[in-house]
């Protein structure tokens, strides 16, 4: 990777060649041929990987084999608590969901509400339990199966996890973090601590059965250091290593390039999910990064560019209709569709959907409790 | 100091010149006119005290401002679990429980279950269980105040604990941490954060009150390293910075120079409190290093060293008698006490203290529940 391109869990930038992040990283193209072992259990395709939203894996093929086996695998994603839930955090949970139904799986959810805190200067843990309160409305929302999902808290569910991150983090030293994370000799001694925290629940769910379960992990892939830190560490432990979905990044509302990908702090990248549909309309007509032409004429004489052009990407992360986006894109790409309209056309696809998460979310606050784990 | 003195959490060895480490570390001495103000308040003054076994202190003048205001102070010490608990181990909690005693307050005793399982390679999370509830039993047959005293066993409490625990990591940095134990790159990640956990009690009494409550902690010297590290984010945290009782090092039987402080890892050098009248009597006749001369004869002539002899060592953190243990230094100073006669003083000390210990630990077994703090 040039060096202009960056990939860490704190941030994503850059002109991304996802082909170079397979080969760096060491993980596997999700192809035809697991896409249509896939298909034999799901019966469709969901649209995140008909067009290689989750574009890589690691050990997928193994899951398949156990799950083949009759040895039923659980999920295990999550979030960081640290402000509010933007579009871009929604695309891996919207596919988790879709997994969930369709292998019938548990699902174990992490709000480590500690790592944010730990991380950035000014954010307190006040602030991070209340955001672990807010970010767990949209899990909800999203409409995961009640009975089959558990919220892991950190600080909540120490008594749980603490012990088994202890375990983790006998097996690594700090020259070894910091070579993944890039640590420095001023990193805090809370993060440096905490990935075996975030390695926990890939394993916990076996602890507490008192047998070994395979674990699927759908995540960006600026998440997926902490995995390939831990994961030999957690067959170690005598569990085995999860296997792992990655998903590209949801640019920011001006561009991966620009600004890299959307981020909750930066009010000028982000769609919220509890943004006004006057908001989400200001945004994009503001904000969204266009592939158009600079006049009109022009546009309809050269037409516009879809690859470039943020509010097409984005349809492409939530339209699921395949035939409606080919459309779009070839109506943008021959000038008939000019960026405004293409703009109108996101909007109110955005304010659609979020009308009914925001409905759904309201509904979600008598559920959290609900949702979170008790089973210890 | 010299190199060939070693005095840390892990390890303490060597001739050990008392009034040199309160100059390096910075402490103050316990001396007659803080003893003075102790006795306003405790009417009399422990052996402990008396002998300069407590020796060294941080903030006690303040400690003991705060009382006089009306303003109580709970007391924290504790025990990391990985081995059977020796003579060594209960000096500083058979101070800590004329403390309870005379200021009638209560007392936090920390059993960190984590702490030996990241330090010791062979150590396993079932053995430090095993160990924390063995340990229990000891502390328990000292007699503690069942209502004033309360046990946090760092995995059953990482519910309290560890939301604390990060506040204070997000104020250390990695290299402040290998200057104050001495860490390398190669240290766990573990170890690292583990120091947080054990600052933790200093004030988390005063997080369950919600009101800042001062804190005594009566610790073996080596133990100082944590809250010298830790005092001052705990006082930016909000919180009082604890005072601090150092007592100094019980000698192994063969002797500080030459092994170190008693270890419960070198059979050699310990008296367990689970060991039989027997094993009491065989080890400190074969092993006891003995002040005393060569032959009988010229012992009776030039007299015993009392100074580097064990035994005699011994009986000044044991008898709590002034003056018998008066007589017994001048008669082996001057001879009319052999070393056989010595070591069976301490022998018939030991065994009827361990006897009465011992019938305690048994009726421990029913209460250690009891002591373990429920209160959240």
């Amino acid at each position: 990777m040039k060096k202009d391109i960056i990939v860490t869990p704190w941030e994503v930038k850059g002109n991304i060649d996802y082909d170079k992040l397979i080969k760096e990283f060491g993980t596997e193209k999700i192809d035809d041929k697991i896409l249509n072992r896939i298909k034999k259990h799901t019966k469709d395709i969901h649209y995140m990987l008909r067009r290689n939203i989750f574009f890589s894996h690691r050990d997928l093929n193994w899951l398949l084999d156990e799950y083949e086996k009759g040895n039923k695998f659980f999920l295990y994603t999550g979030r960081a608590p640290s402000g509010p839930v933007h579009i871009g955090h929604l695309v891996p949970w919207i596919f988790t969901k879709w997994l969930q139904e369709k292998f019938n799986v548990e699902l174990w959810f992490q709000l480590p509400d500690e790592e944010k805190f730990l991380f950035k200067e000014n954010l307190t843990m006040k602030d991070t339990e209340k955001w672990t309160y807010e970010n767990a409305l949209d899990v909800i929302a999203l409409g995961f199966d009640r009975r089959k999902t558990h919220f892991l808290i950190d600080t909540r569910h120490a008594n749980l996890m603490y012990k088994e991150a202890v375990k983790v983090a006998k097996k690594l030293t700090f020259s070894s973090a910091k070579a993944a994370f890039g640590f420095t000799n001023e990193t805090n001694i809370g993060q440096i601590f905490y990935t075996a925290m975030q390695a926990v629940p890939a394993f916990l769910p076996s602890v507490l059965a008192g047998k070994k379960i395979p674990c699927l992990i759908p995540l960006g892939f600026d998440q997926d250091v902490h995995f390939r830190y831990t994961r030999s560490v957690i067959s170690k432990l005598g569990y085995y290593k999860p296997a792992i979905m990655h998903c590209r990044f949801l640019p920011g509302l001006q561009g991966l390039e620009k600004q890299g990908k959307m981020s909750a702090s930066d009010e000028q990248t982000a769609i919220y999910t509890i943004d006004s549909k006057e908001n989400v309309e200001f945004k994009i007509k503001k904000y969204a990064f266009s592939g158009g032409r600079e006049t009109i004429k022009e546009h309809r004489k050269k037409g516009g560019n879809p690859e470039i052009d943020v509010s097409y990407q984005w349809l492409t992360f939530l339209e699921e209709d395949d035939k409606k986006l080919e459309k779009i894109y070839n109506n943008y790409k021959n000038g008939s569709l000019l960026t405004s309209e293409l703009k109108q056309i996101l909007i109110e696809k955005l304010n659609k959907f979020l009308k009914e998460h925001q409905r759904k979310r309201e509904l979600a606050k008598k559920q959290v409790e609900r949702y979170i784990y008790k089973g210890f």
